[in-house]
Formats: structure tokens, C-alpha cells, sequence
């Protein structure tokens, strides 16, 4: 055992046990990067480790399970999402736009976009991924939207909003169905922008 | 080979290939459980071929390929949907709220949920699903649907409708968030038809 050659590794020298903020963050890199190209079913502990150049002891250690892991890597992939509150809190003015416009910039942007996919297809086909996304994001971000909604019901409002954001990614990124997945997006936002507004605002 | 277990066995007897309809009526059922059942990855033709009881020659003399046996059996699923034109053409009042009914009716019932689930699970997770989903049936349903539409970009119009419809599927049905998941239909639908007309009927 040497200190040299960090990654692709079958155990973890102690230098790299010891550097524990890295290795975490690069466990989760590695997780992210792993769930997104091979989707949650084909993702194992194992092959993470070997990504981040790790022990999957390592990975155990800070994460515990598979799911936990994939949590804490989705919960990264929807950082961006976690700013939706500010987005909301800024007033009822206009927030139907803003919303469009955030997501919008979510999903245009590859690098972004590619984790959100990967969670919307682990979530579609394994119910423990959509478990993970059902309790550990999108209950904690709708709720934090939902705070900040002046409306009846607001849990509900936001998740009809959000669902409407998904079933145009979902027509707009995965099935690619034209001319949605062509068009603009600003004539999307010009559509859909007054049915978020009126969702978040209206009584 | 005798005429006796037409089930289940791994080669056709000269009667089966014979009574054409029922055969091709019977892969289609199997196909159509198959690939609900165990999504479009690790559905076979050999597979399909075994549980309607025929030879996998016989799969491949009605439909050719597994791409075209998928075709076949999601169409059926959506045949359902193929009425949707019908709801469009009773003309432009109330056509938001009859087209939330009519989708709430088809998601609401487990015999018509399961293939849905299917048909989206597949298409999340193989783009070859979803070239057929795009190709085969959300391109046809949705230009009968434009036909009947007077606004401008009809066919964008038509699958921001359905963009929507399909959001709330995800989350309600896949995702299950609640409350979005428990609330009672009558609840989304009186949310929901208001965007629905206004992208259907308003220029």
C-alpha cells in the first residue's frame, strides 16, 4: 500500500480516510456522475468508490446506503431548485414568469440538465429513487415554496405548478416530441407563465 | 408436435399459425402485459412469443421487429386517447374541463393506468421507446387533436395540454407527492380546465 496513484484504487490509504471534506465531496461527485450515466439500477456503492478512487467502506461511512447516497447526490443536482423559495419570495408580481424562467435555465443548461434527467428516470422506474425524491426533495423544496404562497392550499399549488414544469421537460428533453422540443423557449414562458401566476396567486 | 397446450409452449402448431387474428390478438395482449410488467428493457420477442403461447417466428411474421411489437401494443393502449379528437371536436366551450375529465378517466382506472405507466417508464429509460412513443402515437393523437384547434400553432398548443396532463401524471402516479397524490380529482380538474382552455381555445 502507497501513497501514490489516489484514484482507481481498491482501498483508501489513511491520507485519504483522514482528508474527509475531499473524499466526501468527491464520493459525491463520483455518485452524481455515476447515477447520471448508468441510471440508479446499474449504479452500485462499488463502482462509485472505484470513481471516486475510494474504499466503498468510505463510501458507507459517510452515506450509509445506496439510497442514501443517491439522496444526498440528487440533492445536490437540485441545489439550484433550493433558490425557487427566493424566487417566490420576492412577491407575487410577476413570480409566474420568474418560475418559468428559473426552470427554464435549469434545464437549457447541459450540465444541469443531465442530473435532473437522471433523477427523473430513476425515479420513473425504481421506487426507492422515487421515494427519495418523493421525501427527501421535493417535500422539503415545495414546502419551502409553499411557505411563501398568500393562497389556499399552497403544498397543492406548487406541485401543480411544478407539474407542469416536468411534463414539459418531460415532452420538451426526454421524448423530444416536435415542435415542443424546438420551440423557443420564450414562447413556452409566454404560455405558461400566466397559468404559474395565476396557480401561486389567485384564490 | 401435437394440437394439445396451446400455452406455454416453445413451438406453434400448424392450427395456431393458421387462426391469424387470434394469434396476432393474443401477442398483442402478451406484449401489452409484458411490457408493463417488466418495461421495455427486459421484455423479449422470445418472451412475448412464450406467454401467448406461439413461436417467437410467428411475433416476428405479425409485427417484425421489438421496436414494431411495442408499437403495436402501446397503440392499443392508447386507443383510449385516439377518442381525444372527439372531445376537441364537440367544439371550443367546456373543451378544457371535458379533456381533464377524459385524461383523469384514463389514469384514474388500473386496467388503463398499468400500460400508461409502462409506456412512460419506457420511454424515460430507452430513447428506442421513445422514438416510438414520438413517432408512432404522441405525433398522430396530437395532430387530430390540432385539426380541430382555432388558434394559432395549434399543434404547440395541443402538446402544452398535454405536457401538463402527463406533469401530473408523474407526479401524482410515479412520484406520488402528496398531497398532489391523494387530493380528489374534482380538485385538479377544477384547476386545471381553465389552462387547458385558454391553451386550446385562446389565441
Amino acid at each position: 500500500m502507497t501513497d501514490a496513484a489516489p484514484r482507481r484504487r481498491g482501498r483508501p490509504s489513511r491520507t485519504e480516510a483522514e482528508q474527509g471534506p475531499a473524499a466526501r465531496d468527491r464520493i459525491l461527485a463520483a455518485a452524481r456522475a455515476e447515477f447520471s450515466e448508468r441510471g440508479y439500477d446499474k449504479t452500485s456503492v462499488r463502482g462509485i468508490a472505484k470513481a471516486a478512487g475510494v474504499d466503498p467502506a468510505l463510501v458507507h461511512h459517510y452515506f450509509g446506503s445506496k439510497d442514501e447516497v443517491f439522496a444526498a447526490a440528487i440533492e445536490i443536482s437540485f441545489e439550484p431548485a433550493l433558490i425557487v423559495p427566493a424566487v417566490v419570495g420576492e412577491g407575487p408580481e410577476g413570480v409566474g414568469e420568474r418560475l418559468a424562467r428559473f426552470f427554464f435555465g435549469i434545464w437549457e443548461n447541459p450540465a444541469t440538465r443531465a442530473p435532473m434527467l437522471a433523477v427523473i428516470r430513476s425515479a420513473v422506474t425504481h421506487e426507492a429513487a422515487a421515494k427519495v425524491l418523493r421525501t427527501f426533495v421535493l417535500r422539503r423544496l415545495l414546502e419551502r415554496v409553499a411557505v411563501d404562497l398568500d393562497v389556499p392550499e399552497p403544498k397543492f399549488r406548487a406541485e401543480l405548478a411544478a407539474s407542469h414544469m416536468i411534463g414539459i421537460a418531460f415532452v420538451r428533453y426526454v421524448v423530444k416530441v416536435e415542435p415542443l422540443a424546438s420551440v423557443d423557449k420564450e414562447e413556452i414562458i409566454a404560455m405558461v407563465a400566466p397559468t404559474l401566476q395565476r396557480y401561486l396567486t389567485e384564490a
